[in-house]
């Protein structure tokens, strides 16, 4: 049986997210209370340490995660700007379909929506075939990374697209839902990924048309 | 493309919800704002719904898991009774191990400390053959459900018990930290879950000794 006690070196983790809740607190303030921001980082940091493999980055990625689930917040409540559609993309992992799908529309959609993607049981980091055949159409998801799926995002989405989560999607009355029909790129050769892009980026092009934003 | 709109029937959800949060609201009155409140039921709701198969008893269990989760933030920050020992077991899927040792020391412990557990990667329903091979001790599983691993439990936890969830667990400096190491009852034979339903209880009556609680 393996006791460890104290582990002082882990004190740092904890000292970095205060900083990071502290930081995030001035930046939400009359938004949310310091108490609230200090939950989000920590929920945050635990629900990516769920799941990430690699921890080194973790509290960088957790200060983002912590940000834009606050911001989603503070848009579903009207207190933070919401000037144009929310579309949000659900797919299993966040680690193939719904990432490509959000590279894709966020720059073809050129700023005329916001994009957000996560994953019913996030993996631990993003399939290579996909960030290969991304980096051909010049897209780099070297910054992203997967994320569960939390109640403030869809709860912030006007548009919900799903993609082999199944149920797993909560539903809110009022929202537009679509659901994508895609192959998953989970362990795909460099050639499967670049045809599930391309069909992904045929739905996206369809999508902005029925957004009445034409591509 | 298929494309729903509204979804009527599932403006129940979101009204269950919002009165489970009420009346969890009332019993935190001083310790957390409502809004605080809402927040851990809906992120508990989709938290929960991201993993679970059945989803009939969702709102129930929702309701569990965020007066549990309220509960252990409570202890934490002092606001709630924390007479006794406050032990965690995590584990992968919160669906075999973890959920055993938490029922075997919960009977033995006969009160004398508080028993939670939760899983890095939670599973869809605890195995079969763990709940036939606890039926056979007399221990009921049938109210149980695999949980999220979070923040706050981790938090108000003293003891922190890992069986094979590597590093997903957060650590937190000033807590007693064990790793057990334990083979895994998915997919076992009953015969295989006995073994190991007597291996962790060999471990639980350990810790009772450890803690000075001898069994």
């Amino acid at each position: 049986m393996r006791v460890q006690r104290g582990m002082p070196g882990l004190l740092d983790t904890d000292h970095v997210l205060r900083t990071i809740a502290r930081d995030l607190a001035g930046r939400f303030t009359g938004v949310f209370t310091p108490e609230t921001v200090e939950r989000y980082v920590f929920e945050s940091y635990t629900a990516l340490a769920r799941t990430a493999k690699v921890t080194t980055h973790l509290p960088a990625l957790t200060a983002r995660f912590a940000a834009d689930r606050l911001t989603a917040l503070a848009q579903a409540k009207g207190a933070a700007p919401h000037d144009v559609p929310e579309v949000l993309f659900v797919c299993v992992q966040n680690a193939g379909r719904s990432q490509m799908a959000a590279s894709l529309l966020n720059r073809r959609a050129a700023g005329r929506v916001h994009v957000r993607s996560a994953g019913s049981a996030p993996a631990e980091a993003i399939h290579p075939a996909v960030v290969a055949a991304m980096a051909e159409v010049d897209i780099d998801l070297a910054e992203e990374f997967p994320k569960p799926l939390t109640d403030d995002v869809v709860r912030a989405a006007d548009v919900v697209i799903t993609m082999g989560c199944g149920d797993a999607c909560p539903i809110y009355p009022g929202k537009r839902y679509e659901d994508w029909t895609l192959d998953d790129p989970a362990d795909a050769s460099i050639e499967e990924a670049r045809r599930i892009r391309d069909n992904i980026d045929d739905h996206v092009r369809e999508l902005l048309t029925e957004l009445e934003l034409s591509p």
